[in-house]
This record gives structure tokens, sequence and C-alpha cells, in this order.
């Protein structure tokens, strides 16, 4: 189970949200995980330039704004696939059946359009959009 | 990798469209499968009324016309899941953090959003709409 999306949108939330900046060591207690994995994280997103450390500081910063932050280029930032895959296709398809033969790419153009969908869906979603969710989940918004 | 969906309707396409009945053998050839594992999906597929064998006769049958039977019809009989699953939740966020108190159902609704996305659009094409794209791949159509 690949919880990396999940697990960097909530970091993320710390990092924008947090009222003084967190290590990887409290983002790890959050998360519910370990610092390392945090680490990784973290490196995975400041390669795209998603967020930085705090120079002579202890802590990360975000260097997009939540508003702009698409949940597409956070899945993108922390994913080994740069597209989203929803479904596989089977392998090994016999040739020599016309079926066989033809198969893949019928059901490869269905399934790309879906996660093409997604990938849509996932753009016009931000990061900014997740913590106005979370204030509506919290009854008297943060740190009460 | 789970191939089940894929393989259920390259198997569906088969049961629809061969001039002469395929047994479970012959079908695993054209998916480049095992015998087993095809019986495995028909059996699947037979219990959601979605096809029967022959009687007295080698092969199976569709009991639903091409163009009535969904995507998503044929996902949920061979998928161990109900629902679609495109993107895992982090499992252990801490409670005693708010980010971390709330989290899940906020992730839970985005995600559950875009799951629900797929489900609709596979429940708006059908194996019909498989047959036809298939159609227009190959040349010169079946069987040339």
């Amino acid at each position: 189970m690949d919880t990396r999306f999940s697990s960097a949108i909530h970091t993320l939330i710390l990092i924008s949200e947090a009222e003084t900046p967190m290590t990887s060591e409290e983002i790890a207690i959050s998360v519910g995980t370990n610092a390392s994995y945090i680490r990784k994280l973290t490196g995975m997103l400041k390669r795209q330039d998603i967020i930085d450390s705090r120079q002579g500081a202890k802590g990360f910063r975000l260097k997009v704004a939540p508003q702009k932050l698409s949940l597409y280029r956070i899945y993108q930032a922390v994913s080994d696939a740069e597209q989203v895959h929803i479904f596989d296709l089977h392998q090994n398809p016999n040739d020599s059946c016309i079926v066989g033969r033809h198969i893949r790419p019928v059901l490869s153009e269905i399934f790309f359009g879906l996660e093409k969908e997604i990938e849509e869906e996932l753009g016009a979603q931000t990061l900014a959009d997740c913590i106005d969710r979370m204030r509506k989940e919290i009854p008297f918004g943060y740190g009460k």
C-alpha cells in the first residue's frame, strides 16, 4: 500500500499551517510514521521546488502558495510514476488470436482516458482546498 | 498487479464475438494465462449472472446484451472490492495533533469523490463500446 501521496498532503498541511515550523521528527509524529520516511518525502518535495528548508532555522517552508499548489503536482512529486495509474493490463495476450492482438490498444485507450480524468481533477484541486476542508472539519478552528 | 478486470473484458469479448464458443482452455490461450485462472474469472462472471455455460455444449454465452453490460458491472464482478480504489490513506495519523485528527475525513472525501467519478465513467461504458473500438482497430474486420 503506497500512502506517500496522502502522507505528503498531510506533511504539506503541517508545513503550511503549523504555528511554529516543524522538523521531520515532529511531522513524523503527526503523520504516524518515522522521521526517515518524512525525510524521504520532504526530499522529493524539495526537488520539485514545492518546499525548502529554512536557512539557519528548523523546519520547512512552502515555496508555492497553497492556492497554487495542485494535488496533481504533489502527486507527481512523490510518485514513482508520472501518470496516475488505476487499472493494470494483462501482459501476455496472444498475438495469434485477433482479439488477443488488438485488446491492449483498446483497453489502454479506455484506461488512459479514465486516468487522464483523475489527473485533471487532481490538477483542479489545491492544497488550499484541503486546508479549507480541514477548517470545516474542526468545530472551532485550528488550535482549539 | 491485478489484471483480472482487463482479463475479464478480454474473456467477455471472446465469449460475445467468437464464431464458435470457446472453452476455458481456448480463452486462456488468447488471454495469455492458464485455464484455471480463466475458470476462476468465468466462475465470478457466472455468479453475477453475466455469463452461463451452454447446456450440453462447450463454452459460455453472455446472459446480458453487450450494449447493457457496463464496464463497472464487469469490474465489480471480478474485483475483491465493491468500490474502485485509487489512492491509499496513511493508516496511523496521530489523534493528538489537530491535523492528524482531521486528515482522514478530509482526504477520504477527496479520494472518494475521484473514485466515484471513475465508477460513473465505467458505468457509462459498455462491453459493446469495447467491441466497437476493437472493430476500429482491426483494418478489415474480424477474421481477416
